[in-house]
């Protein structure tokens, strides 16, 4: 058996303004039903694979565990990282923590935000590996380039490569030059971010070549703390360590690595226009979506992400605009890894948009804001079957409840009550006051909050199912 | 004294999605503070100039007297035409009108939908035609071109024009090579289609060379109604008039028309290039409205007119991009012409935002959806002080009100009560049910719909306050 750790803790911003930090791209349904963390698990679903164990952020522990069940796939385990340090800590604490449950275990790990169009042709290129991660190989895989691509590193083949070589070198970004020669001589492949190695011979690597984060890893681990269906490790000593990737802190100075082709097609998902080259057919198409209308347009992107709104291109070439409910994105398609500037630039106004989404995503449930005015707020709020509020008071609001779908059990004060659809109630300022779903689908409100101020920090919380603060 | 006859029965669709047919450009903010209308209203506001005549459209009706009521402006008479017939018999109705309250009545006839920057200097121009007026002369204003424009219609100046000089002909959209050639020459000027004439002569000039529109637009304005503080012309014979335009009809044709050059600033803000033209200081300037990021873009334009939309550009040149709630444009800014296009496409498309808004102008106040699903509707309602909804019921909704803003009086069967600021009240499903604001500011309120249809076709109207069927 197989054991794949995807890693989830990424928080990619050159998908803005689809993509945020409070809900990054790989949960973001940013090509077909599944998003990529659900494309990523179904991928490795299944013999020879275990379940997977997901390394992610605190902040999307309830959505990697929601978006798992929508997949009907169930985890092996949920690791969440105290902070983010990129893949190298990641990965030792998922290396280090099979070892103690198998000492034979081998490990997949896979970025969580990649797309492959053929989950088969994967899984049997992985099951290539296997013979050299079994004598202790760590195996590389990477991707036959179809274009000269200066923002990827590089897998370099040893001449007359086999299925399975040693690898003969990396190459980080090479020029545009460089990139066209290599791939004129066929001897490389893009560095996928993928590979497959007994869980023992990465912490032997660790050893031999990054051994500062052996003891602080092996030490959040054992100071982990179990919440809910989460594992979380402890905060100290993982919060001082390097953040290092585990392209530099490890492989790079490692001498057993192997490299397998994967022939079939791979994309990153790194951007905007990563995304288009998914959608077209041709270099010169327009990728027109739901709610798009294209004049005159060519090699454009047009996507609008909210039910709501119409996006019309007129006379466009080489333009990506994408359109959420509160956010619109419009570049030069060359521009695509420049996004970010978009979110540095929006950090720097101090807008909610550069990491926030209308939308906010609860253990319970969901809430988003209809309108915010300095006199009320209005919201739409979406409680799951069996979802339960923390009790709850606040000093600078009051809130009328309008039950629109399903039921609500609710509590104001002492009293307990059922508010069935088409009913209403009212939560005085400062009354203590709990919602739960006590049905078989969702239950949907619509609050509309009255007073002085409504921020989320006038909360105090009494009591809440979901172990928050 | 001068009376202005403001046109204002347009819908202009090149200015989507700001400008729409519900609510067109005249009446939208499109540059600071006021809208193309009221800066048209107040640039021939005071003596000389008599209380402007406007000629508008039925649905446009309480968007004139409320935007003259916020510019302090009291209209000398609102009359509203019966059908869009463009402006050959909207001109006439003005001119029989005038004469049949003063024999010697001069008017000025305004587009509602230009950009002048100088109302004083403007007035001077105007002034300089009465002389020529009063013998019965009609007097064009022509505009100095500073660029050349395929779009507009050229007015052709005798050879030693003076102040006021004889128009020595028209010139409909030339080519280019041609504007170039009459701009190089200097005996040419924009056509903005304003004109100056005694209100008899106009009638005569229809006698002359239009004469089949004097019995029918006579027989509309017999027949004409009262309607609260707007005069409805009689549909019948008015629908079956030829659609012309003044120029077209009359101007092209007759002998005693004189022409007056305007020298300062002018636009038809007929696109969203010449709105750019009317903010940028240079050709290659970027134009990054409130809520824009504008990242390494040239010559062009970034408009939010939403409060809750962030627009972000990167790498964009000659591009325009303007967001709404629900819809956004980006088009190549010399496309700007083609805008009408989009419009189009999405009148074919079946979808709303061709010709409407989310925001529902009524002469009460306005409504807008904050959200529909299948489920349900949240509206937020605004009720302007002494605004009195129709006595209504619903067949298929039941609503809640919660208000936020101010004091409303509910009428719900027999029963009339005060609903307070923070109160709610339940509307049940085939209740009859009238709103007033009681108060001396505008009142807010949250509509929560439940049922099984939501559309504004399901009210049954026993009484209206606004004489709507």
């Amino acid at each position: 058996m197989i054991t794949p750790v995807i890693l989830c803790g990424g928080s990619g911003t050159r998908l803005w303004p689809v993509s945020r930090r409070a809900y990054p791209k790989q949960f973001v349904r940013l090509l077909g039903e599944e998003t990529p963390f659900q494309a990523t698990a179904r991928r490795v679903a299944g013999a020879p694979f275990a379940a997977p164990v997901v390394m992610t952020a605190a902040d999307f522990r309830f959505i990697v565990g929601e978006q798992l069940a929508e997949a009907g796939i169930g985890p092996g385990a949920i690791l969440i990282e105290p902070a983010p340090r990129n893949t190298a800590p990641a990965i030792l604490a998922a290396a280090l923590s099979a070892v103690a449950s198998n000492a034979d275990a081998t490990l997949l790990i896979l970025p969580s935000d990649h797309a492959v169009r053929d989950p088969a042709a994967f899984r049997a290129t992985v099951m290539l590996g296997m013979e050299a991660a079994g004598k202790g190989r760590i195996v590389t895989f990477g991707i036959t380039p179809d274009r000269v691509e200066t923002g990827y590193g590089y897998l370099l083949l040893p001449r007359d490569a086999g299925a399975v070589s040693p690898l003969a070198g990396f190459i980080e970004k090479p020029d545009a030059a460089r990139a066209a020669a290599m791939i004129a001589e066929g001897n490389c492949l893009w560095n996928a971010g993928i590979f497959l190695a007994r869980a023992d011979t990465i912490v032997a690597a660790f050893a031999a070549h990054a051994p500062e984060y052996l003891a602080p890893v092996q030490a959040s681990l054992d100071g982990a703390r179990d919440d809910l269906d989460f594992r979380r490790l402890a905060p100290a000593p993982w919060e001082g360590l390097a953040d290092r990737s585990i392209d530099y802190a490890v492989l790079e100075k490692a001498a057993n690595l192997d490299v397998v082709r994967y022939q079939g097609h791979w994309s990153d998902l790194g951007g905007w226009e990563a995304v288009w080259r998914e959608s077209a057919a041709r270099e010169d198409e327009v990728v027109a979506g739901p709610r798009c209308t294209a004049i005159d347009c060519q090699a454009t992107l047009l996507r609008s992400d909210d039910p709501a709104t119409e996006v019309v291109g007129i006379g466009l070439s080489d333009v990506m605009v994408v359109a959420t409910g509160d956010a619109v994105l419009v570049a030069d398609r060359r521009r695509s890894q420049d996004v970010r500037l978009a979110v540095t630039a929006l950090k720097e106004k101090g807008v909610r948009q550069a990491e926030a989404f209308p939308r906010d995503h609860r253990p319970w449930g969901w809430s988003e804001t209809l309108t915010l005015t300095d006199a009320f707020q209005v919201k739409r709020i979406v409680v799951k079957p069996g979802g339960i509020l923390s009790l709850q008071s606040h000093r600078h609001r009051a809130e009328h409840w309008v039950v629109v779908t399903g039921t609500a059990r609710v509590t104001i004060g002492p009293e307990v009550s059922i508010v069935q659809e088409n009913q209403s109630v009212y939560v005085p300022q400062g009354a203590t006051h709990r919602l739960e779903n006590p049905g078989d689908g969702p239950m949907v409100l619509i609050e509309v909050q009255t007073g002085s101020y409504f921020g989320e920090d006038d909360i105090i919380r009494y009591e809440d199912a979901y172990a928050r603060s």
